[in-house]
């Protein structure tokens, strides 16, 4: 497994880093929910040239961002055929274009950390450098306009604090949710060029639940008032949360403890202080949906041209 | 919404509990996730005659239980053809065959959280009675024979407690994970009368992570030795756990907040005592994932007759 021989450190490029002794021991290591292995799969040939990834929870926006990151780099595939890499299982769909890697994530904490768990490894098992994250999704807004793109400073639990609590051995074990500032700055940057739509950079709460969770009075069960509800949120809003959704304090831990540089760059499809249920119609929507691609596929053809000036 | 006009309440039916006063109020009940609604759907003409709910995580597993009970009831399509009610969305899919629904709810407790919101809400609106849920799913195994089936007692967490904790308002509250002790005495006895494969009854710990979260030594991170690992695991053990997953506590507790029947029957894909990477063949897993599907057909099966019978 991972053999050092053919591609010498390059001192000044960052690897992707596991903190696992354990991983030296195993003659193969399998990726069950990507259906994909070090035994099976070359996986330096495979993703050694990947330099950025995007996540998202829907396979469905995963494989559209590939068509649109394909188009805007002017690498269509001239059938528009992009495989999914995963297509061995259902949990995730994967795809690729150049030096991007496009994985579906599907909702909440315990989803994304499968993944990530498995996308880590992989990069390590690849032999990636440099490689920066972003995950590109969907949100609750909290005083924005809908249709705002959010670009997260810190991403906070439901009690407004920036750590990511889980269980290990039984025993709850605290983590940092840090983002990269310089690459949130520089989403913004590319926010202000590209001048279609308002984006702004928040906090993020993340929680472990759509409903209740997020003080909704449409779920099957709410055992709270109206005014609860807007106290809690009004509470969130004065630690400066911008938006909600379920995904970014294990994606923000993650990341930092593997050396990924990473973002958080979610749309908001509604402001929770005005209303709970999603009643703009699918075309407004998807045209929403479409805001975190857009900038994020920006932001990636200006790194690649500054790059490709640099050489 | 919800007219209760051209039904009478029959006092012996269990109907499906929301506790929400504020639905009364929407006009329209739009579910999301399902690409579903009050407004857009005839959801007691489309559901209205649901009596058993089958749950797991793979969309392709449950668009496959659904083509097995199908056979079993002598209900095929001719033309097999089992078209995704929630076509409209990549979130969740969902398939009818006469009496049963199969849902799909992804990978955590999030992910299912979701899923049974709007599935409880649907079940509501639908004004079904008499509902019998079961999960089939798949678990690592402690202590048994790989392929085993546990249908679950108690659904516990990572400390071995039998409550499923979540954050509401910023508040943590606690709820009750019982699941039905006679339902699943009659799941055992149809493994029985089966004869196919070993079925036990014990407790299942639900955790919030594969990796670290399940004391496995093959995550992108570890900070623990093997050691460690199987005093956790022997601890578990004691506790009664015969098997992990990730969704049957938030299972548990909404299925009885809403009075459905529930029922938690998963197979154990390896022994974790043993390993942690799950090295069996393609086709040994995929038998081994078919057995919660023949042990819950095989109990629908009979319940109908018995039914059948009786009228």
């Amino acid at each position: 497994m991972d053999s050092k021989d053919d591609k010498p450190d390059v001192s000044c490029s960052s690897p992707v880093c596991v903190h696992n002794p354990h991983l030296d021991a195993l003659t193969d290591d399998i990726l069950y929910h990507f259906s994909l292995g070090t035994g099976t799969h070359n996986l330096p040939a495979m993703f050694g040239d990947v330099k950025f990834v995007c996540v998202g929870g829907s396979p469905w926006r995963m494989k559209s961002f590939t068509e649109y990151i394909a188009a805007e780099l002017g690498m269509e595939d001239p059938k528009s055929e992009y495989p999914n890499i995963c297509a061995g299982t259902d949990r995730y769909a994967m795809y690729k274009v150049g030096p991007v890697l496009s994985v579906s994530h599907g909702m909440g904490i315990p989803s994304i950390a499968i993944m990530l768990h498995e996308l880590i490894k992989l990069l390590h098992h690849a032999r990636c450098t440099d490689v920066t994250i972003i995950r590109i999704g969907t949100s609750g807004g909290i005083g924005l306009e809908p249709g705002t793109v959010v670009v997260t400073k810190q991403s906070v639990d439901a009690t407004f604090l920036p750590k990511f609590e889980q269980v290990i051995l039984g025993k709850t074990v605290a983590r940092d949710t840090d983002l990269d500032q310089s690459l949130a700055e520089e989403l913004l940057q590319c926010s202000k060029e590209l001048n279609q739509f308002e984006t702004v950079i928040g906090n993020t709460m993340c929680t472990l639940d759509f409903y209740e969770g997020q003080a909704r009075l449409d779920g099957a069960f709410c055992s709270y008032t109206e005014k609860d509800k807007q106290e809690y949120l009004s509470k969130a809003k004065d630690a400066r949360v911008c938006n909600i959704e379920m995904e970014s304090s294990a994606f923000a831990a993650m990341c930092k403890m593997s050396g990924l540089r990473a973002a958080v760059v979610c749309v908001t499809l509604l402001d929770r202080l005005k209303g709970d249920q999603l009643t703009s119609s699918h075309e407004v929507l998807v045209n929403y949906q479409q805001r975190p691609q857009i900038l994020v596929g920006y932001y990636i053809k200006k790194q690649l041209k500054a790059k490709a000036a640099g050489n």
